[in-house]
């Protein structure tokens, strides 16, 4: 299976692309490492990608940037780097990628715990998450050709405890190879139009 | 209790309206219609409305346009209609307003049941609510001053079968005036970051 994971070189793609690349053609994408460069939130970069693949089987999107801060200083142009970013970036690698996806290949979007359990800061994530999996659940009733479309939402990673661990007290963390697993059983597995909460 | 409803001229703002005026200040706001008019996708015309209304105990946003069409042609510009009215025209109205709102006030935003039970050319508004949901669950968290924040996620009413029935196969319908419930709870109960669903 050829399979395209965007955000190859980011703290779970690597972890992602160690569970595929023994027994697929994984096709490492990074914004500056990886075997091809792209910049999500610009849609021309994104088709450039994709011109660059040629056609494959699935797509993992392990990439996104929101910003993190305080609520009661929080503006509009803040929210709209997540939007720009983790949202509008994978919601377009769904859009243009699907013309190039082989019958019955499968998107694997990302997403996270604090869709539904909030911390402090992490309101722009929170909407991101969110958005994308009410999307993706969508997505899934409609996609032609067999097409399918999954989310993983994982919980903070034991490999990001030091970086981020202060803004999520008391959550319990998850080892990145677990969560690598959730991207293994949505791109190989049959299911569609669910989320793979691994917490 | 001064409260503002943007969306008053709408069809489940009609209710909401109609479910406090009695008893309360009531500032209707519309797009063309109501006492002041807004441009949700607008910020300056947000803050414009708030210098109109002055200081307040509650906004309702009862509001936002989202595309629905065939998501086999759906493009990243039909996304962006309901990304900058129904999602960022309700974010926006608490980024702005909360510095307008007096102490204990509440926030109440409107999703819908496509959040999580999605239709056939509903991807947008799928995005929409699943955004604005988890944005009000983590703002909940962080709003300083006692200053609450809700969202009823209402199904299809009853007053919009004739319209929108189609769309909606097998989906049951819910009357404007148990929609309204809703909101009154949000803004004279003491409860924040709740999604108050009306099916």
């Amino acid at each position: 299976m050829k399979i395209i994971v965007v955000g190859a070189t980011g703290t779970i793609g690597k972890f992602v692309v160690s569970a595929l690349q023994d027994q697929h053609e994984v096709i490492a994408v990074g914004n500056r490492g990886g075997k091809f460069q792209v910049d999500i939130t610009d849609s021309q970069s994104i088709r450039a990608l994709f011109d660059k693949t040629g056609r494959f089987d699935a797509l993992i999107a392990t990439v996104g940037k929101v910003h993190f801060g305080d609520f009661a200083k929080l503006t509009e142009k803040e929210v709209e780097i997540g939007i720009r970013s983790k949202l509008m970036g994978q919601v377009n690698l769904v859009l243009i990628g699907r013309d190039h996806m082989n019958d019955g290949g499968s998107f694997t979007l990302t997403t996270g715990v604090l869709a539904q359990d909030p911390i402090r800061s992490g309101a722009c994530a929170s909407l991101a998450n969110g958005a994308l999996e009410s999307f993706a659940i969508a997505a899934a009733i409609e996609l032609p050709r067999g097409l399918r479309i999954n989310v993983v939402s994982p919980g903070l990673l034991d490999e990001s405890l030091a970086s981020y661990g202060p803004f999520f007290p008391g959550h319990e963390t998850v080892p990145g190879k677990r969560v690598a697993k959730a991207y293994v059983k949505s791109a190989l597995g049959h299911q569609t139009g669910q989320i793979y909460r691994v917490l």
